[in-house]
């Protein structure tokens, strides 16, 4: 209970001295000097960012001084990371609390011992499954695990707490990254869900698409285990206009994409993604024990090793991917710990679209509809709903309209942040601003103060958002990940974020619409319905 | 049988009379002449063609004198039409017999009786149909029928013989063409194949494209009934290389430049297709009685009116088609006269592919495949191995692989000319020339006299295929149907089937690779099996 008073006590006066920093402060500056400047595309008059510095906190080393709020002219002559120069932001060095054992999602102990487990009935799966083989003249690669109590994912694992999916310093995930991107590749499947599918095609709805087939689940010699979503389109291709965001592909550089992103927003709710050439032959074929999967394989006129989406009625070859003969490039998505030790729950979005031709969904026709949302539980109190238009804001940046659903960690209760998962419908189109994405953050006129005064950060020139996703992408081996028009359009987009936030001021004043961030104690009491 | 002989008599005086123009005096020249030019491109060296001149038949006024048999310098002055020129070529103008009424496939009062049935239970229909859609809200444009004795359709289908599907010059097939362009749709429906399926798609084997289920038959104010083939491929694209033959597009631009190629090379066997700017909305949906039909209609998130294949496990909006937002391209294919009144069996192709990933039929594997079709009835006597040849030819200068079946008038017997149905897969790569689909001529090292002196006129100069394909495809609305590098690779692959000749006339001699044609008396005591 102290130390959630402590905490309570330190974020309220990080957040009243970045509000005395940010806003109060360059308000009476600029009275003083009359309209000064004017923001280059004439948002944020009254969201008015600071021209230098933030929290007296420490890591200021690498923070330049005072650059004019347009910043512009400067830009040139700034030099070295940008990215870098965020991350050493005050705002990005709010530091969180110590975390009691029951704020992390995992205990160590049962997250050893499960790793234990999985390895031991892999290494006896083997042994039986390579004899078998061995009568067949099925080709099986076969590799040996290696057992590293330190490995990365379980770093990464271990790590995640009831705030985010990792820290901001956690070396584990740089490490994760490297790990997805060059380490063995010791087996191969269908995912979870797609097994339960048994090969049928979801066709509950007349327009469900069938290509989602095509993602499997690679297993590394470490035990690391990632998902594959190959590569199904090239960069420069948009989404024709068309097409249901519903049937449109996955592309792996969205997802890719989306993990860069969000943490440069700071919401750490996306597990680590790495883009790598995949070889199918080599680390999917000839490592997989499922005969279901090899079953889909086939050689292309070409002489290229391909793979296509089996549904049980029908076969779709036209969903074939080839390799170039074998290789292919893919995104991997690091895995969550398994569900047995670290429940999730799936929960309708309250803005979900309506997956049919003509259907439209209340949120579309309702402008009062967040009315309706803010008197139902969960969303009646606490951060949930905050979350919800986070998630929006994130979407909308990233152009992803196919959020029907999202995860929660039950451990955490309601409180819990919410997880962004499955981003790969994103940046289909450059030249378009989907905005009934922001329909939460337009409807309900909320947002939390600490995400706007980091969004705000992002359109200061020094810190332009798509010169520091363009920087935080280049880490990514399959560079260039998204095109230049998809990273312009996140600086168009974010300026369209914040017009909306500044509609919303000016209808409803500031103390309406930025709320503090809500923190709450401990959910040792809780249970999520 | 007067007749016959004098037929026989006809065509052998001009087969010898061309022989002798084409073969003969052309060689004598060049002995006389030295090695005056080579073929530019190595071909046709035994296979000269003649220098100019053919046959002493009428219809020359449009022929110029004496073109160099290489012809690029005095392209520029030919001037005129290179179509016209080509189709008053004496090889264009054998005269056909005069037919018997045995030798037209449809007696004229059973068509016309049968037209006037149809079009009575269609006007009940529509009378019952009206009334009952009044009642619900479904839209539904009524147009009136007209009734004309003198229909190009009915002259189209009264003028197919055992020879040919229409006359050269019959000025029935260019009124049909402009009839299916501009003639008010009144209905539209399913096709009696899609019918069958009954929603279902078929998934007999692991690889069956569904994509076909977008085809549909559309009903002219005239009572004429077309196969419309939706667009689904920009002229620019290439199948990618990946893609198996048989899950490719059908193309409607294929499917009408078929039947354009199959004129020029005065096969007469691809029924008249014409392209035309369909309205979605107003002659297909406003105009279907089936509910089916209207229930894959929808609108695209840009407005556009769209439909989509069914089948009948999957819901296949990646296979959608929208119009701009109600004109979409398409292929007109001019129905042939239904099977209760001209019945047609559908008989597999010798050289039909294997259907699956890695089969491998007969053909590819023997290379003496063909000594054993030709001891098969019906393979073994008459013209129908050298149709097979032709149609090889035909296919391999389209690039379609997908000849799995042929099918003939059983009313004219194993000596009917074979139809060529069903183009839309030609014409998907233009860089690639696959020879295997001349694997009928290259293995059975025969070839129809008559289609060779074709060839030969077709590779010449001042009459090359590329242009008058080029001149002859002017004529569509949806001009330009190919492109140049499709119309270049025409000339390329022409070249291709020629020097497989020379290949065989050099192996075996020009007695056993080139064939008179055969010409046999009526078939009034023949049986198709």
């Amino acid at each position: 209970m102290r130390r959630d008073r402590l905490f309570l006590a330190a974020t309220l006066t990080a957040i009243f001295s970045a509000d005395l920093y940010f806003i109060l402060l360059p308000k009476l500056r600029s009275v003083g000097l009359g309209s000064g400047h004017l923001c280059p595309c004439g948002v944020a008059n009254n969201l008015t960012l600071p021209s230098h510095g933030g929290l007296a906190t420490p890591r200021l080393s690498n923070w330049t001084s005072a650059p004019p709020p347009d910043g512009t002219a400067s830009e040139a002559a700034d030099g070295g990371s940008k990215l870098r120069r965020l991350f050493a932001h005050p705002l990005y060095n709010i530091q969180t609390p110590m975390l009691a054992p029951e704020e992390r999602l995992l205990e160590v102990e049962l997250l050893m011992e499960y790793y234990r487990k999985k390895m031991s009935r892999w290494q006896r799966h083997m042994k039986v499954y390579s004899e078998a083989v061995a009568l067949s003249n099925i080709t099986l690669t076969k590799h040996d695990v290696t057992y590293d109590p330190h490995a990365s994912w379980l770093e990464f694992h271990r790590g995640i707490n009831r705030y985010a999916l990792y820290a901001r310093e956690d070396p584990a995930i740089p490490q994760l990254l490297k790990d997805m991107q060059s380490m063995t590749v010791v087996g191969s499947d269908y995912t979870q869900d797609q097994k339960a599918l048994k090969g049928s095609c979801d066709c509950t709805q007349v327009v469900k698409p069938s290509g989602h087939h095509l993602k499997l689940a690679l297993k590394m010699q470490n035990f690391a285990k990632a998902m594959f979503k190959p590569m199904r389109q090239q960069r420069d291709q948009e989404t024709p206009e068309d097409v249901f965001y519903f049937v449109d592909f996955q592309r792996h550089n969205a997802e890719i994409a989306a993990f860069h992103l969000d943490r440069i927003l700071d919401f750490r709710r996306v597990p680590p993604v790495a883009g790598r050439l995949v070889n199918l032959t080599g680390e999917v074929l000839h490592v997989t024990h499922n005969e279901d999967l090899r079953g889909v394989f086939f050689t292309s006129p070409a002489n290229n090793a391909c793979f296509f989406a089996k549904c049980l009625y029908v076969c779709k070859t036209e969903y074939a991917v080839c390799g170039g003969p074998h290789l292919l490039e893919g995104s991997l998505s690091a895995y969550l710990p398994g569900l047995s030790i670290a429940p999730r729950i799936s929960i309708p979005n309250p803005w979900k679209r309506s997956y049919t031709f003509t259907g439209r969904e209340e949120w579309e026709l309702n402008p009062f509809y967040c009315d309706t949302v803010k008197q139902l539980y969960p969303y009646n109190a606490g951060n949930r709903l905050l979350n919800v238009i986070d998630m929006s804001i994130f979407d909308f940046l990233t152009s992803n309209m196919d959020r029907h659903h999202y995860e929660i960690f039950t451990k955490f209760g309601d409180e819990g942040f919410l997880l962004h998962l499955d981003n790969a419908k994103g940046f289909g189109k450059h030249s378009q601003d989907e905005l009934s994405i922001l329909a939460p953050l337009a409807q309900c006129c909320m947002i939390k103060s600490s995400t706007l005064m980091r969004l705000q950060l992002l359109v200061r020139a020094e810190l332009r958002l798509s010169d520091v996703m363009r920087e935080s992408l280049e880490g990514d081996p399959l560079r260039p990940i998204l095109t230049e028009p998809h990273l312009l359009a996140l600086d168009r987009r974010l300026q369209k974020v914040l017009r909306t936030v500044q509609g919303c001021v000016r209808r409803l004043g500031k103390g309406h619409v930025i709320t503090k961030d809500f923190v709450k104690s401990r959910p040792q009491t809780e249970k999520v319905s």
